[in-house]
């Protein structure tokens, strides 16, 4: 009997209705033959909810305190869930974190998962049961109640998948699987059949919100099969596997715009080493993360430090520079707000030329002027004005013909 | 540095407002150089909302699963004072009863507390934090989490102060104390100074339903002053006590009417051994809780066998006599559904004579019938119209002067 881990995320569990769905789902696995693990969110805007009520009380709740609380609105839903199963006529038993051991370091809010101690759930599989476990939720040594930081539900899902040896970890959702790009931006974007950990790695970095980094890290490490599909129908969603060689001959399999951001250039920083350390340094002490670092020098002397942060952060990012800026010999800082980013992302890239010629030409036949560009092995992105960005997105995505399904499309 | 034990009741927490009241509650007891552990219900109707949302999945809900629903109620309530506390710049700390390990047996629902290891309660305290508890809950041997029925909270804080050495356990209330009987039913009704435990557990039994009998047990047991008071206001309430000689004096404490009831008598029950407790092990086998047992012999073959129901029980009642009937020799079974229970309780009565005559005297003058009687050591209680039950509550109040202070009434 093969394993099956299953995940739904809180619109999936929003009401008793469709709860009473995803447990149905659930029994039709079982009785398909499956032991079956479910792993489920809050229900709707339950967590919402929560982060108000703290609120009220404390504009700074101690994060701590604050998975305590959360962490209630799984515990909630999975009670839930296994009432509805046995209500069903099926035997059921629900999990905190806690009681599975799912063992995290200490870092509130945004706790990564250690180990996982399954024979609580081996044992309840074996004698019949439906499992469902709190997702979101862990522990640390000493007992505390931690959560996973957004979208942590998946992480549980698939770090239990790992756990359990189950080679797949359905992943239910509002939507019908992962597309080339967003249908809002696109209407005519694509289904994708299947997709590398890799690629969707680089997405999920681009904000392409479908699923964690975390989980997508978990399912490369471990090896199990993360199935994203539609908690409303039985159709298949598309499969984030490792890469095949069929994946080989698709140059671009997915496209993103990001608009909330911001660039940062440090003009004329004398470049000696450690100076670009020491910024970074003192960014990430103050709790903004960097993307896309570009370093150009001008002379022998001088550099050119570019960066992109998320316009939410661009506050705190201009406080550390400011405080920097006296150890370290700049001579002005540029800062742009209006600024957007368009990236390809593609295994096939690494085999495929002239990718970055064709999408340098979509754009310059668009009229889109480009800022600047970084790539990674499988990823080309442009920085341009945040008012051509919509035109941009959709200009790459003819250009790669995101429009027609994987294997119709020309090569380049 | 003495520890204190503070409890607040769901009506005491129900919003920020009186969560925050709650919490500078418990930090003045900090401030007045006290280590504090405070230990709180659900908000307000919390539970009530919980349970609807588990009924709609399931009218039977599987108790394990039930105490995993609820117990999430008194977690959000702890994490939210804890965060109170915190904005107020004061160190606070909240435990689920897992992490107290509050241990207790398996019985889902009413499950009884076996033995708390508050280590990391004093470590906490300690360290200068004050320490919020989740009442009601506990876990078991397995590591499920229990819950400890109605007035749960009451117990565990009781259990909690009994663990960690305090000599009292404040229950703060919507009420400022204990009254001699309901004001509802008997508006002049005096706030007891104090009371012993015995008397208390006598007044709970009778669904005085101020405080759970397992609470008041508690703190009879390991030494544990009571102190109900009210969340409103800083006065003196009512101290649940040892009995002290004082109490000697007061012959009668309290009274209380139960309406709920229903009579169950069998007439011509045959006389041998093993029949009464034949009744009553298949009454306790249909979950009907059985009060105020009466045998009368009517001659030396039959007898009759009366006791009262909850009348919510009495459907149930029923079914059982009706199966037992078969195997028991009875002439015919007497159901009465319009009677009344109206009881005095008192340490005094061990003491004093009269104290009965007087209650009857009190009945016969305002035109009470008594349909039978029942006493214990320091109770007497009588059975009445379900018509005359108020009249006959204001007969016997007056009659003992518990519109007096104690140390006012006139001695029998």
């Amino acid at each position: 009997m093969a394993i099956v881990v299953q995940k739904f995320g809180g619109t999936s569990v929003a009401d008793a209705e469709k709860i009473r769905r995803a447990a149905g789902r659930a029994l039709k696995a079982h009785n398909e033959g499956h032991q079956v693990v479910v792993v489920a969110s809050a229900r709707g805007k339950q967590t919402d909810q929560l982060v108000a009520d703290a609120l009220e009380l404390n504009p700074n709740p101690p994060k701590r305190e604050m998975d305590m609380l959360l962490s209630t609105g799984e515990q909630q839903t999975v009670s839930l869930m296994a009432m509805a199963l046995e209500a069903m006529g099926q035997k059921a038993i629900s999990f905190t974190g806690q009681q599975v051991q799912m063992v995290t370091d200490a870092a509130h809010g945004k706790a990564r998962i250690q180990n996982i101690g399954a024979e609580r759930i081996r044992e309840s599989l074996d004698a019949g049961h439906i499992c469902i476990v709190a997702g979101f939720q862990g522990v640390d040594d000493e007992g505390n109640i931690t959560t996973l930081g957004r979208g942590g539900s998946d992480t549980s899902a698939v770090a239990l998948a790992a756990a359990l040896g189950a080679g797949t970890c359905e992943i239910y959702t509002d939507v019908d699987g992962i597309y080339s790009t967003d249908p809002r931006k696109y209407p005519n974007a694509v289904k994708m059949e299947q997709i590398s950990y890799d690629e969707m790695l680089e997405l999920a970095s681009l904000g392409a919100g479908v699923m964690h980094g975390r989980a997508i890290e978990f399912g490369k490490k471990y090896d199990v099969t993360i199935h994203v599909r539609s908690s409303m129908d039985d159709s298949t969603g598309t499969l984030i596997t490792h890469e095949v060689p069929q994946m080989e001959g698709i140059v671009v399999s997915g496209a993103t715009s990001q608009k909330d951001l911001a660039k940062i250039a440090l003009i004329g920083l004398t470049n000696t080493p450690g100076n670009a350390a020491g910024v970074f340094a003192h960014l990430a002490g103050s709790n903004v993360s960097v993307n896309d670092i570009i370093q150009t020098e001008v002379n022998s002397e001088k550099a050119t430090l570019s960066f992109t942060v998320a316009r939410s952060d661009l506050d705190a990012a201009k406080q550390a520079i400011e405080d920097i800026r006296k150890q370290i010999d700049c001579e002005s800082v540029f800062i742009r707000e209006d600024i957007a980013e368009v990236s390809v992302v593609g295994v096939g890239m690494r085999s495929h030329c002239g990718v970055a010629e064709n999408m340098f030409k979509a754009l310059s036949t668009n009229k889109v002027n480009i800022d600047s560009i970084t790539t990674s092995e499988i990823r080309i992105s442009c920085l341009v004005d945040l008012a051509d960005a919509d035109r941009a997105l959709i200009a790459v995505c003819d250009a790669f013909e995101l429009d027609k399904p994987a294997t119709q499309r020309a090569q380049p």
